[in-house]
């Protein structure tokens, strides 16, 4: 530990990103001791020097930038950290790898899947490790979902159903562009709620149930003009408000997604169920450290949904943390996830989802967005 | 009460409707004294004499007939009530109306909307009471819900999404036809899970949030062949196991329904969640006492989904039951829809969903499954 | 069931418990058809003739009586219902007895031990028939849990804790005594929440655990002074409107019990939780069709409480009602301990919870009663 | 920021809540940028400087020590955190105290009231900075529930009861004493759950509802012997496995406590309610990011029980973490309380609560230890 070497990161972009994953480098090694390396906060870039500045003396980087290119010319920077808006994700990460960074990106990867294509080629021609911030993956509850499901647990999938519904957009008065709010205009963000809250759901679905084959989806838009904090003029809204689309596993399995930042009551509740042959599982991340599980095997009169409390120490990441019963939050999926990729740049193994591992949800986001425009049933790829 | 009018009830089909209705005509006047009929047991019909005669010395009945023209035809029967399977729904009931008695008629209405239109035009042109047992609709929170709706408490709608899901026939063993099996024969069912769960969904949805415009839908039939109680022989299974559709609302809002026989875990769990710009609602069949509720206008820092135990007098059929805390089931919204069809029939109004009201569905149904044949959207009627 | 043998019902008093106790024997054969026996509801019985045949033309009572003597005295009457306040329970079941008559008398049993040994030793002398309207036993997920203790599932018992909280006598508004509220007028209850509510959870208890030992207990009145009904004036309130209390049980469990009506936000919040060594049970009456269910030998990744939906024909009294998923409620409980009776009348064996099994209850309320005056932990019986 | 004012933190004792303090103090400036002081861990002590070097190096303290009076004669610390068995808190604190230093002392407080007293006297003499690691109070929803009783909302209050439930020690083979096990013998624990357990309960509990003024206990100890990991025999148990009592409050409300480690089924579920007049409350540490309110002045068709997902930035602590919907977890209350500490430290007040303020609770625990030993009602202090 005293010797563990040091992997000099720098980030780009410090909004809410920037924090969860700032959080994570500064508190792997607390938990993690035997991991081979510890990530040095060596610097952060912005384009306001100030703000830049407050939020390095925050975070405590050791120094800032204010150009991306000149961030990732340094040599004393060994992995970027992408968390600028989409509409540059993929001219940084190119650049990155040319340069033989690492990349650590966040999602979805790209504006589209043609997009994620050059960035798969550019990491893959330069052989650089890479990473793509589905965080969900590592809630020790979904990992313990992928757990089971692998075990064969559940049987042969019959249905898998995902929703991820927020209700922050519902105000008309709630401006569009600019700094936090980049997300409800296309031009930065590519797509609203299919690319921010659907690609969760995809990236977790494909992971656990396998490939997409074909989709019939539906967006809409409630609010048709918001005022652009960028022109201060009432413009169109680009974005999809809401998203909801019908489709096909390769397993034969049928699955249901939506989402939308029109449900109210809903804050950030991203659920799935999946039903196999033998047993169920589901998941609600307002609940995050529980995983509801029914096993058909068991006595008929005692059987039921259980629900299971994942902070024991057999359960995935849990022996890192504290107690049975004491449980942990969102911002450890972040932690999570720099071990695992801590422990593949020492291994040399892939950290999971690769930029070709994440272009499958890229490429699903597209046909959805495909089949809403044509009304039209949708091949995926 | 002593002077309350009888009304003669001749019901034809004894399987698991014939149960909870006959229940319902029982129960009726104990808890609802103010009611000017009180329906009489008069005959009921089925085609096996033995069989018939074992329920009718259950429930109570005072004869029976073997062949249900001979009992519509009886002049001491008043009003029919038809519990058979769906393919006869239209031919029995077109012949009660011509004998000019009242009807009350299972759901679905028929197999498909032509039949139902003939259905209308008969009860129509005979001037008969009618109506559909589209049960859910009297669950008391169910109610609730329409009322919250109705006093403009959600404002306007952005989300309806509902689903049905069942996991019995999961077993591949499981034959199909025949007595209670014939929900799996599409000749006597006319569909599979389309007809029988999901138009409950449909009706739910129709009567809370207005018409449905247009949908796309999906089925499947995960078991391809089953043994038929009739041939003994395996045959291929023509219903479908599951179905799920995106759908409009004639208000602007979108829906998502779903249902299935192959969801592990869930016997008959019957969900909706409705949600609005001010308030959103959900409920539970399998916990069917309570209604979500979500009031956006609460205090935010005491904000959030409240449950609402169903049981309280001044709450919608509650009055009429025990005291707040103590809940009733699910053979109660029959005994509801036996009094509001009483009351219709002393009032003259037409008691929801009559044959017209539950026509819509059928459509719904129809644009459905065929929106399913065809990978198209499909207009609704 | 043509010729079941008539049981002639004579009910005493008409209030909530006659509705409970009438709609029970009223349905009894339509859902139990292999008894013997069939309810006759002869005679009921209460102070002012003109309610009594207006309670007597709802339920179709075939007479009425105003002088409950002379109701005893009928030869036509074979069994007594006693839904009288407590204060006269003795009094009217001693009589029964002498008449031969069988007795079904409502919870709790009496007013104090002394007059549950004189109603024991009246019945037990005249050999009639007799039971206590302790509902809860014969909710279905009582009993099963009853059968998982029974089976040996929870290994040796630790810890039992029940509660029954209302709230409804908060409103310092609220008068005391008379017609409904004679619950708050010791002269006729006896006592508070102890024999009303803490009654049910001791009679559980008992049942589900075994003998009580010894009891600390304290009570508490809210409210010191309301309007009497009777008086017109304000008068000291001579009731306990909270008491808890801990003890121990033969088995060497500790037992916590609390009971108020002064519990905002609870309407009828009867809970209980049971920790055995291997497995542990709990119960909501707000959600009485659920049992929870928590079995240690699960594999350890996927251990949880279940929440066991007690609606499958596997389970206590579920056969005789509807499917797996479909509720019922609070008034079947009264059919049940009907069906138990009449079974146990055509069997000779006892109807649990006889008087003697009752008394036990009485013991407890009594030593628990007698702690809170004296502030000492009390022996029981 | 960058000119935060160092606070050299000496830590005494390494084990679970080394590792939650620790935590806090690195955790707590990149949350709390306002803060004037920024934590130091400057060094670490233990009684084996291997393992004390291991943790040193895991958290990156920056020296070790294994004379816990060498640590407090150091210049260069600042403040004493004691972390150590109960029975050395007394006089690790007195000297610290002697010595100047500020002191956060894990809780229990002392081993009685006498010790405690002591304490007291020593920072108060010494008038240095001081504070008990109550941790659950800065749990969001119980900072909170603190804030809605402050501001009146629940009214009178009639009834609080809490329980704290754990399952880890029912396997009678578990050893007793030494390292992780140093509760189980009460030599250095002190008691068993009452002071380990119940003390985090009737902390909360003054702290929301006031004084405890008398008590009835019982306490269990259900194994009897256990092998003693320090002599390697079996030794009798002499600490309660099981502790509940009734109390009254001050305020004329009624208390129930009780707390185990043989609840079948409960990892560390420590639970509260309050039921007031006009609202009640309740939480639950195995999700302890919801609070459930219950406001009586809701309309009545609509009122129930809400879930307030405590994860806005108008709610306690909750706009220093992420946005809506993302929970947090235990750990954040120690960062919390870390806090709030460097705060007191900056203003001079003092940070709840201090030993005076924990001293209630020891008197509370004596109180229910002896009258659980001599079966009496006792005053508390």
């Amino acid at each position: 530990m005293p010797n563990q070497k040091p992997l000099n990161i720098g980030l780009i972009g410090y909004g809410f990103m920037g924090r969860t994953h700032s959080n994570g480098y500064k508190r792997v090694n607390d938990f993690f001791p035997e991991l081979a390396y510890r990530p040095v906060l060596k610097a952060v870039c912005g384009r306001t020097a100030e703000k830049t500045q407050e939020f390095a003396d925050q975070w405590q980087y050791e120094s800032i930038e204010t150009d991306w290119r000149k961030l990732i010319a340094r040599d004393d920077i060994d992995a970027v950290d992408i968390c600028t808006p989409n509409n540059s994700h993929a001219e940084i990460a190119i650049a990155a790898a040319e340069a033989g960074k690492m990349i650590l990106c966040e999602k979805p990867l790209a504006l589209n899947p043609e997009e994620g294509e050059r960035m798969i080629a550019a990491v893959e021609k330069a052989g650089v490790a890479n990473t793509v911030w589905y965080n969900y993956r590592r809630v020790p509850a979904v990992s313990l979902a992928k757990q089971l499901i692998d075990e064969g647990r559940l049987g042969r999938i019959f249905h898998y159903r995902a929703n991820f519904l927020q209700d922050w957009t519902i105000n008309e008065d709630l401006p569009q562009g600019g700094a936090a709010l980049w997300r409800l205009d296309a031009k930065a963000a590519g797509s609203g709620v299919t690319g921010d809250l659907l690609a969760h759901c995809i990236d977790t679905a494909v992971w656990l149930n396998g490939s997409i084959t074909d989709v019939s989806a539906m967006t809409e838009t409630f609010v048709k003009e918001r005022m652009h904090n960028e022109t201060g003029k009432m413009e169109p809204v680009t974005i999809d408000d809401a998203c909801a689309f019908l489709c096909h596993f390769g397993n034969g399995s049928l699955g249901l997604f939506e989402s939308t930042r029109y449900a109210r009551g809903h804050k950030a509740l991203y659920t799935f169920e999946i039903n196999g042959e033998h047993a169920s599982i589901r998941w609600d991340l307002h609940d995050l450290h529980r995983l509801e599980y029914f096993d058909h095997a068991d006595d008929s009169i005692v059987r039921g949904w259980r629900s299971v409390h994942c902070t024991d120490g057999d359960m995935p990441y849990m022996d890192k943390w504290w107690v049975p019963g004491l449980q942990i939050g969102y911002e450890h999926t972040f932690v999570h996830q720099v071990a695992d990729f801590l422990k593949s740049v020492e291994t040399g193994e892939p950290c999971n989802p690769t930029f070709r591992d994440a272009q499958e949800t890229q490429q699903v986001c597209d046909a959805v967005l495909e089949s809403a425009r044509t009304r039209q049933w949708k091949n995926v790829g």
